[in-house]
Order: C-alpha cells, then structure tokens, then sequence
C-alpha cells in the first residue's frame, strides 16, 4: 500500500471516529466521512470492503485501543486509587479540552439498536469487556478480590461513561468532579478492607 | 382538544420516546415517529408548532418525569440504601423486558451535539439536573451533608446511565448488578460516617 493510500485510510477512521463523538452514529454517513477526511469517494470500498459498517467498528477499536493505552499508562501509579484519579483527569481533561462537544465514539455506537448490522453492538461490548477486563486486573494486583475487582472496574467504566454524558448535557465538569471524588472514596475503602497478606501478629 | 386528537399528540410523543430510546436521536425524523404512531402527518405541526425540535423536547421532559416517579416511589423506603436498591431494581427490571433493546430517551438527546438544536443539549441537561437534586434530597433528608449528597446523587445517576449502555453493549445484566452492589457498598460505608445526632454519650 502506498503512503498515500495508507494515510487516506487512517484519516478516514480518524474522520469517524470524530464523528461519532460529536454527532452519534446514524449521523456518522460514508458522505460525511468523506466529507469530513478529504478522502476520495473511490477509496471508500477499496479501504472498506464492507463499507460503513467496517468503518465504524475500526474507529471503535482504534477508540477502545486508545482508553486501554489510557488505563495502562494510569495503572503505572503506585496504587489502584491513585490510577483511577489519574483516569478520571484524563477524561476531565478531554471534555474540557474539547469544550463538551465531544463524547465517547463507543457510547455513541452501543446507544443505537442496529438492527442491520447487530456485530456493531457486538464490538462496542467487546470493547467494554477489554477495558472492565485491564481494570479488574489492576484491582487483583493490588489485593483485592476477585469478584470485587470486576465490580469495581464496572462501576469505573459505567461512572466515567454516564458522567462524560451528563457533562455534555450540563456543559460542565461537576458531573465528572463529584464521580471521581465518590469513587476515590470507595477505593480508599475498599483497600482498607482487604484481607492481610501475612496472619496478624498475635495480640498482647 | 377533541379526544381523538389528543390521543395522537400523546401517541407522537410516546413513539418518539420509544425510537429515541431504541434508534437514537438523529434516527428519529418525523417520518418515522408518523410511520411508528400511525399519526396523520397533517397533525404534526398541528400538535408541535416547533416541529422535530419540540416532539424531542417533549419527549425527554415526559421521560424525565417517569423517572423522577421512579426516584420518588424509591424514595418511600425506610432507608436511602433500600431506596437507591429499588432504583437500580427498576432499571435492571426495565432492561430485561425490552431484551436490552432500549435505553434511555435523555441520553440518546445528550450525546449528539445538535448545531441546529441547542437548546435540545439543555432540555437533557435540565432533566439530568432534575433527578440530580431529587437524590440529593433524599440523601439530605438522612442527614448526609449538602455536598456529599450532591456527589453521591451524581454518582448514582452517572452509573446507571453507564451502566445501561454496557447492559445494552454485553446483551447481559451484570454490568447493572455490579454497579448497583458498589454504591450499595458506598452507601452504607457513607451512612455510617454521618455526623452524629445528639453529642455522644459521656465515656465511662
């Protein structure tokens, strides 16, 4: 493949990607993926065999590709609530950033039944299952138990998911504040209640 | 208003509900909130004067107002765990009978930006901002600080908004239940720090 041809083919996913943070997915056309790119109609099919449906669920790996990146690199702090402060900032940031314009491609994607292409779905709930899956792992290296730390990487994604929302609807970062500062809470919580890793020394 | 044509105003606004929950926003037009309600198209701006925009607004406020029925019949239960239980019940029960077709109405508004339609972006703001102070109040009445209720209202409604997305994504419940046991947990753990009463008895 050319550079050309290659870099055509990355603006077009970046293009929808775009799209589908700002605009939903009905609203997310080949057209204006064209549009939007600059990328020759021709192109469409030769890049995307199977067309927008192909299109969208590159852009919602590359997206969910993206936040994993994001929970790997937050995972990095010297512990679990730490890590979850770190990516909540980072999501603070990008609404901020883009002005409450933008929200979350694979969001816009698993909203919408599609009742023509139900491997959409399909891809947005993989998508969420990588991320439940990396924050739960985060959560079992520091102790906690199984079953909790799926949970909690549940809460994490569907508290950072609703707020991003609820802060586009207000056009303001108090949603995502006030989901950060409780979550903070229960980890600190949840960490204190862990079991021992060696027996208690015995008492006087 | 003779029967007949109030029952297709509010036949319009519960399919407009029904398809922005399932299609999402951009996907409900006009045509199809006809085609779904069976509503002559000559009563369109006959009932809405403001066309699209105002059916949309209509139908956010009418879900916004089922929910906060719902906040409002949870809020009866003796104690504000047991209410945000019910709650998250509600949700869970909702779900499962639409087969994780449907989401919620006030979302699929909130994450599409609308150019042409901002006011469409407020009217899910406000609604959010609704349930938002009815949990707050209710948190309030069992004497959780100001601030710390409004957090925890925020929580509550961020989660199960994320969390509906993921149950509709993964076409599985769990997502719900977990996000539903982690702010049980936090609910608890913040009950038991409220301030006291009465000053504390003397010590022995």
């Amino acid at each position: 493949m050319s550079p050309r041809k290659s870099d055509s083919r990355e603006r077009m996913v970046r293009s929808t990607v775009t799209l589908l943070r700002e605009y939903g997915a009905s609203a997310t056309s080949i057209d204006r993926v064209l549009a939007h790119s600059g990328a020759p109609r021709g192109s469409v099919y030769h890049h995307f065999p199977r067309g927008r449906t192909q299109l969208i669920e590159e852009a919602v790996a590359l997206a969910g590709d993206f936040v994993a990146g994001v929970i790997e690199a937050a995972a990095q702090a010297d512990d679990p609530v730490e890590a979850i402060d770190r990516f909540f900032a980072v999501w603070r940031d990008r609404l901020v950033d883009n002005g409450f314009r933008a929200g979350c491609p694979v969001v816009a994607v698993a909203v919408e039944t599609n009742d023509d292409a139900p491997q959409l779905t399909h891809t947005a709930g993989a998508v969420f299952a990588d991320w439940q899956d990396a924050l739960t792992a985060l959560f079992r290296r520091h102790r906690l138990p199984e079953d909790r730390s799926r949970r909690l990487a549940a809460l994490v994604v569907a508290a950072e998911e609703g707020a991003v929302i609820m802060c586009r609807a207000q056009q303001s970062i108090a949603p995502m504040e006030a989901v950060a500062a409780e979550i903070h809470e229960l980890l600190v919580h949840a960490l204190s209640n862990r079991p021992p890793t060696e027996p208690p020394p015995p008492g006087p």
